[in-house]
């Protein structure tokens, strides 16, 4: 599985996905009892498909078999092609024919951003390692000087106290140490505990939520749009918000009519 | 698409898969940090993993590359593959990692049996034709005798009315006929009301539950196995047990060892 | 079994209520440590909570217990209660609160309104009459004179086929009459069926989609707005839309302040 | 709310139930066009509803008014009253009427028990406290001596890791010491990030899963008792089923008879 790095420790690999944007046309004919047309306007006099001609906003028609009157018309390219469609059903929020899509995730990230991830609960499926059965790999997050620094104005709740000190480069070093100290000592503590014999379920109680975790997340592609909206957001938390914008680069790839339409409505990019 | 028949008019086909046995083991790994290992046993002394040999219940290792060690070994196939672990989710009601593989069809029931069908809410997806939008093809369900005299002693209460007469092949025939033209009526009336100029979405009021319709209908593997549960019962409505038995046939084919294990629980051939 | 009246024979009766506008600041504020704090404004100096006076904007301390400071305070009412919050959770989608409080109603209505409402599947719960157990009443929809002369503008696919008469109020009567003699052969031919001992599970195949069914409905209260935002709208079927503006008569009761945001966000009267 | 203790700083409160095993059977009814009848056997010869006397299995009239017929009657207590209903619709698997009742519940615990407790996806409804936005309060889980002693012969997976030592009361007694200083630690560094400015949701990362959260949880009754199942199974780690068992023991007061049946098909007392 390829995988995109995320975070110090993290990554994001694409498993699988099923469906695609014409599938999604085909479920939602279902209700006037037509299929898939195709993309792009069509001749309003001869009924040809056209095709864009390279980046200008010209279309021509596309060049495969046709009628002598096909041959001769002056078309007229004015007959929306099933994007108009495709926009009218993710405008008016029908959204099932969304759900005939899907795609299937392995990440690794801190389990704290997990806690966030697994609040989507439907259509989701989750199957994520557990320290229950397995020792955790020693993976722990610490956060970059420039995020410690990072500007919360976005989600003022997620900021500093009141009353606090303003944080900057050096004192943001000295914490990332402190940091990796903390994880080294919680690491040398959970090696004894399971060595002594304390049952690896309880060996983990004094592990950090900064932790590495590992899962595979499923869901259909209305799900993922839902997440995305939440966890692609300014005040979502940065973390999760790599996540969020490494999956919507996934589906901007395999389902890039229905990801503009997306971008369009939320203002992600 | 492919099609099967079933009743007088309608079909199941499968528009699309997704996920495999292999892929439901490799997310129930997770948990412990492993992937897909194999299906079929391996040797205990040299880690060769065997393959049956024909019909029989021998094994004998795969053809492919090996050390010397493995070539000179004594085989002991006693290590249980990966069968083992899916026999162990399926039994211990692990299911999740049935929640990453699923599949699409497409159905042309009678709205009576859609009615059942759309019961299944989680993590079912529909997409059906609508009466409103576009009046429904003459499609009309009419028993066969034979069904018509099917003894329903597996499920009394979808029985006959107490103090009814006992149905036979001549009275049969006639209620088929009586019903023919019922449903001749209604289209007669339907097309007439359509052309007066009553709104499609009236115009339908009086249009039998026998009425065929048509639909997409999607779901992971673990609502289709709860789906066959119920629906391929003896005590399921006769009608749409041969949708579900039709359904299992494609999870035979494209999931055989979650089938197994399913037939086996259920007693579903 | 208190009920509303909706269509010729169907109504809406309310089963139970569970939750508060209380009760979701309640569960919202678990994020924050805190509870319910109260509705109105505060005084910024002494802290009392304020209630309105009459029909005014005005706000008067409520008339209970108090310090002597608060005695002699010149209130200034300018600390915003808890309805900011609300407001703060429903505009900013935080909709899992409203996941707290939930409702449970008993409907009779026509199938064609139950198909719709059924696509309705998370987080659902139904219990519905079954013409597999038992023979349905002879309840059957017809439509006034008025419904069928109403003007579909607002959802033209819902409307007249092509190349069909206008409507008008003669005719509209006279299809009245014959949609009642089918109503009545159906049901005669339904009667015999049962009477020749078709299995009752068998002899409702003809009857139509405009007979009158009953059953429970439960959601939670996120459940119910999601459905009120669709079936409310111009859009939904004349219908189900009485069904769904009865339910919104409830929760305008039950939850006022909730009912508040919703009606202003979806301009649902 | 009334609160249960569990574990050492843990506890689980009832926020609110509704429906009841009455408002079970009334729904299942629906599909019968009966509600609820009563519980306990009636008579076969007069109609009266028996009632049982003391702890005896004899049964008696209820002592209302009724006729003289009934007066006269030798009663005959073989119509088996709607329990009988109610464990058709448990042992048949029509869990939909039990989707017609539910509880709320408030519980603190620690944060790797939440986590199993948010993989009840469908249809559960979570609100917890957030690290994001409030200091976690100062409490963390250490196991008794007892726990961690505790065999867990029934789940050998979440046991102690191969080649460990056998762990006893001195060693056990002085791990939990270890625990308490981890813990310190942590809280120390806490605080002292806050202070320095760092972010209320990055200085959190190295807190603990063993650290204690609070939230709400919302479900069905069908919901409820899928959680039980799993979780006061004797496999479930032991920590989570004291949660579940507190459960159980709210679910037997406000749902006796479901409860019943719920314990005899599981075996959970």
């Amino acid at each position: 599985m390829e995988h995109v790095k995320i975070l110090d420790h993290g990554y994001l690999g694409l498993v699988e996905a099923w469906g695609s944007d014409e599938a999604i046309i085909g479920a939602a004919r279902m209700s006037t009892n037509k299929g898939f047309l195709g993309w792009g306007p069509s001749c309003s006099k001869c009924g040809l498909r056209m095709v864009r001609v390279g980046d200008l906003d010209e279309v021509s028609p596309a060049d495969y078999a046709r009628s002598e009157d096909q041959k001769n018309c002056d078309h007229d390219a004015s007959v929306p092609g099933d994007e108009k469609l495709l926009r009218y059903l993710y405008e008016h929020k029908h959204h099932t024919p969304f759900e005939m899509a899907g795609l299937t995730f392995e990440a690794q990230a801190p389990i704290f951003v997990f806690r966030e991830w697994h609040r989507h609960r439907v259509p989701f499926g989750y199957n994520e390692m557990s320290a229950r059965y397995t020792p955790l790999p020693d993976l722990n997050y610490i956060p970059s000087v420039e995020r410690l620094l990072m500007n919360s104005a976005k989600n003022k709740q997620a900021g500093v106290v009141s009353g606090s000190a303003t944080l900057t480069e050096g004192p943001a070093e000295h914490y990332r140490s402190e940091l990796r100290r903390a994880y080294a000592r919680d690491q040398e503590l959970y090696e004894r505990a399971l060595q002594m014999g304390v049952p690896k379920e309880l060996a983990r109680v004094h592990l950090p939520v900064g932790r590495y975790s590992r899962m595979r997340a499923t869901a259909n592609l209305r799900g993922w749009l839902g997440f995305m909206t939440l966890r692609s957001a300014p005040d979502a938390q940065w973390e999760i918000r790599q996540f969020s914008l490494a999956i919507g680069d996934v589906i901007k790839r395999v389902f890039p009519r229905t990801w503009e339409l997306f971008a369009e409505g939320t203002g992600h990019g």
